[in-house]
Parts: structure tokens; sequence; C-alpha cells
């Protein structure tokens, strides 16, 4: 592959720091690396390779020499950056939601629909993690019986929300052994005005309300869906769950299938199918759990069931590490993608 | 009511202690008290109303002179001891899983089906504590709109796994602040052969295996709901999962209705029905959490939401205090309304 400019917005964040670990990890092909961040980020140093390189505040001179930016800064940064980004002349792999149901920007899980990237307008979208983790287990499913819907149920690491959450399940933890009142700042939602504890907790409420009761989580897991599959006759229903966990997002998924898929046959798919790793095993006590999950670049599924109560249907259980292949790794392997087009 | 003699086998369990606890607090008319347990517990001091007791070792002799035995020890002890009791005379009402499912035994949720009970045979059975939240839940449901199917995914509390399992996750939770290795011996199931963290980690096994590669504790969901329910036909899945809560069960219900239930009559529904509190103000952050519904009798409903993949169909958020509505409070309100029926 032939070496780019890149450029990272949000290099100090929680997905921008996983992106640089696994741009370094996989050797992706860099001639020159600009990290970007907010003005009150800049000046910080991060050590890329073995070299140390400054953060620099994001401004629109910054992208003139860059081929691609991953951009990983929250919504508002992608809407102010993104298009200048792509004014420019890069190439964007958002991760943002802002401009993922824009019917010109392709939403991308490698796995699935590397193709639809193919006639992109400079912008890419990574979709969201649980998104991402639920597409990948459905995708050899969908290839070899169809699906007729989705009822998945999330159990989300407080990671989702950024190091400012994870932060704050560890001080709780800390707060609670010590006998301290434990305190709630940033969960669920940041910025809005109700937090709840959520050490030996779980919070029925990911992302801010959206229409019809559900939150914009759960919506964003029936839509992106729907787009990343070109299915929009795809049934999905999703409910989004804050658990009292670090990293790794859970999914119980029920689905019903258009034609008779066995629970062999299941696991034989999932077995060959790339990103996912089978760890089902019920009598052995094998199945996938974040403490096992976190840091690891597939996605694991176990507990393979045929759901009795459906003529074509089954229960799984999938875990993948949200910051990885559920942020970070997606993207760059969006980027190696394209540049391997590009040659 | 007349008032009774009464004895409670496992007195000093979780569930033992809590029915002691709801005994007195609802004044249930007791004549005289017997406190049983395992030999291994036999001269503990235990304060009722008030007064001391000593608690025995359970024993035949000592349910010749009982009305009404509450049994929770497990279900080796309820195998034995069980019909010891209803030999001597006693009306059992047991919180074990081994006679639930018997066609002799009538299994019961007071809200449910109270009336089943009437010709009982010495042995009334205390569902499951998910299946007790499951069915309060559905049942002004399934009486408005009939039930097709339910999707149901568990979140639940380590202390359904009693004292031990809290004991241990308290235990995680310091050795972790304090920076020392996290150990396990208790979760998923004592006794089998290996042992996961549940600080910061999800569990998706509940009980042993059972059959087609679903625990028994799914199975348990499934096959007491259709029980309570006197409803063979109600479609049913389950899977169940332990998340690091110390107490109260989550769950998420997907149902299908036979007919059309929108989200306003279903809220109406909720807010009227014994047992049932409706916290579903999702724009207000309000909906229920395990940290608020822990110690309440009632079981909280929120997250109500039209299911948009089906023609008729709901999703529901559901949060219980399992070791009161879900086994201790349960078989108490069994017990008033047998006395009741007995004047």
């Amino acid at each position: 592959m032939s070496a780019v400019n890149v450029a990272v917005v949000g290099a100090t964040g929680a997905v921008g720091q996983e992106l640089l670990r696994i741009l370094a990890e996989r050797q992706f092909p860099i001639k020159s690396l600009k990290l970007l961040a907010s003005p009150r980020s800049a000046g910080k140093k991060i050590v890329f390779n073995n070299q140390e390189y400054t953060v620099e505040a994001v401004a629109a001179s910054q992208f003139e020499d860059v081929d691609l930016a991953f951009i990983a800064a929250g919504g508002e940064a992608s809407k102010q950056w993104v298009p200048v980004a792509v004014a420019a002349g890069c190439t964007v792999i958002d991760n943002s939601s802002a401009y993922r149901m824009d019917p010109k920007v392709p939403l991308i899980v490698p796995e699935v629909n590397m193709d639809a990237a193919r006639n992109h307008q400079g912008i890419i979208a990574n979709p969201n993690c649980s998104t991402i983790i639920l597409c990948v287990a459905l995708k050899p499913i969908y290839d070899y019986a169809g699906i007729q819907r989705v009822v998945v149920s999330t159990y989300q690491a407080v990671s989702g929300a950024g190091y400012a959450a994870m932060d704050e399940l560890q001080a709780q933890t800390e707060a609670y052994a010590r006998g301290r009142e434990v305190e709630a700042q940033v969960l669920p939602v940041k910025g809005l005005p109700k937090h709840y504890p959520v050490l030996f907790n779980v919070i029925p409420q990911i992302d801010i309300p959206g229409e019809q009761g559900y939150t914009k989580e759960e919506w964003k897991m029936i839509w992106e869906t729907q787009k990343i599959f070109a299915d929009p006759s795809m049934r999905i229903t999703a409910t989004t769950v804050r658990v009292p966990t670090m990293r790794s997002h859970c999914e119980s998924i029920n689905v019903e299938t258009k034609t008779k898929l066995t629970v062999q046959e299941c696991r034989n798919l999932i077995s060959k199918a790339p990103g996912l790793k089978l760890v089902d095993d019920l009598e052995a006590q094998r199945y996938p759990m974040p403490l096992d999950t976190s840091g690891q670049d597939l996605v694991w599924v176990g507990r393979i069931r045929e759901d009795t109560s459906l003529e074509y249907g089954l229960n799984l259980w999938v875990v993948g590490d949200q910051i990885r292949k559920g942020a970070a790794l997606n993207a760059v392997q969006i980027g190696e993608n394209l540049i391997a087009d590009m040659r």
C-alpha cells in the first residue's frame, strides 16, 4: 500500500487514543501524521511508534496536505470540521453520528458492505458502536437464511460514554469501597439534568431521547443496521442499556430468519465468518464475557440456541470491545480498504 | 384473620431473612413461630418482632404443630422436607424449583392466579424470581390484549444467588479498589467447576445448563410463565444474564399482543394494576433502576414503547426487588390469601 498523510482529530479522547494504538499495531501506511484536538488539548504530547507528537488545535489550514482524516471528537466537532476537511481534499472517516444517515454518505462495516464505500464523496461514516457489533454478528446469518426480524437488548460498558464515564465508575468504586458517598455527574448523558450512579446499577438510557419514546441510541441501532444491510425491510427493535462494566458491549440478540437455520449451521457460519469468534459451550461454561473480550479485535458469539417460540428463530449472545471493533478498529479497517483501492 | 402456627425453614438465608422482615412488617397473624435451618445454623439467635428466637435444626417432629411452613432452603432441602411437612399436616409454601412444574402443585403469583391455589394438596410453589417479576408485568397486558409472544432478556442481581454471591461482589469491589486481585469462587453457579468475577463483568449463565442450550433459569421463565397463566400457547423465549448489581432484577421485555394496545393504554393499565408502579418519563429521565427499586414491594415498569417492527407489539423495561416480590413477599402474599380463605 502506498503511504498516505493522516490526521486524527480527537486524538486525546478514548476513541482517538485507541485509533492511534491500532494504526501502530497494524502498521498503517502513514507518510505523515497530524494529531489534532480542541484548543484545550493543544500542546499535549503523544508518543506514536516511538516518536513524540505534539497535539495541535484543529484548524482549516491543518487539512491542506492531509489525504485521510479520522475524526472522532463528537457530533458537534464533526459538523464543524468534516466539510472543512473534505473541501481541503481529504477523505474523511467520521466516527460521529452527524453524517451516518445522510443518503450521500456511505455507512460502512467492512465485513458487511465495503462495496458501498466505492463511490464516496469524501465522507465515509463509521457506525455506532452497538450497531457495528450487531451487524458483524448478523452478516453470516443474513447471507445464509435471510433476516425477518431482530429484537436486541444491550448491556453497554461505560467507556461508550468516553473517559469521563470510565473515570466516574472508577471513582464510584473507590468511594464505595472506602465508605464514602458515591457521586454521579456524567452518566447517563453528560449535559442532561439528571445523573445516576452506575456502580451496582443498570441505567436504561443511552444518549438523549428521540422519537416515540426511544433513545437516539436505540434508533441508531435500528436505522443504521437497515442502511448497512441496504435493507429497509429488515424489521428491528432495540432496547439499549448501560451496565457497570468498563469496556465491551454485550447484546442479547433474538433473530427471526426467513428460512430454517439450525444451531449447528449457525455455529459453522459464525466460526468461519470474518470478524467473529465462536465461543459457545455452555456445558463447559464457555461464553463471551466483557472481561475476556476487552482489547480483542473479534466480536465473540455464543449461547446460540434455537428460539422455540418461532418456526425459524435463534437467540445469540454477542460481546465485542466497542472501542476497538465498535469504533477505532472499524474506522482503521475502512481506511485500509480505501488505500488498497487507491493503488 | 385467625392466627396460625408458622415455621420458616431456611431462616438464616437471604430469602429467609427477608421473609421474616416481611412477616413482621405486614403483621402476619402468627400464633407461634419456629425458625428452622440446617444443623450448621442451629443455635443462631434471630430477633423477630422484638423477641429473640433460637434457630433449631429442621427435623420431622418440628412440623407436628405447624399450620403453615415457608420453605426457602434450596431444592435439595425442599425435596427432603416438603413431603415430611405435608405428612405432618402443614400447608407448605415452597420457594424452591423442586415442585413448581408438578401438575398437582399450584404455582402462584397472587396478582395473576390466586384462584389456582384453591384446591391445593398441601404444597403451593412460589415461582422463580425472574418469572414472578415478568408475570406481574404481563398480567394487565394479557387480560386486555392477549399475548402472542414474549422475548425477554434479564439483568439479574447477584443476590439471586444468595448471601455468598453478595459477599463475593462486595469483596471483589474492595479488592479492586485496594489494587488487590479480584477472586471468584461463587458465581455463576456454586459447585460448577468455573467461576468468573462479576465486578465489571456480565455473565450470561444463571443456574446449570438445561435442554437445547438453555440454562435452567431460562426454562424456568418459559415453563413457569406458561403454567402461571395456564396458557401453554403463550410463546416465550428468554436469555438470563447476571450483572454486577446487589439487588433487583431488570428485564427487557418485548411483547407481541393479539390485539392492538397503544402505549397510552398500556401506561393506563400498568398504573392501575396491582403490584405494579408506572415509572415512565424518558424526557424527565424517569425509568426503573435497581438502586431505586431495592427494598420496594412493587414491580416498576417504564420505557414503554411501541415496537415499530410489529403490527401489535410493545417494549417494556421492568425492574423489581427479586428478594422481596421475586421471592419472600410473593410467598407471604400467598400465605395471607390462604389464611383469608381459611376463615
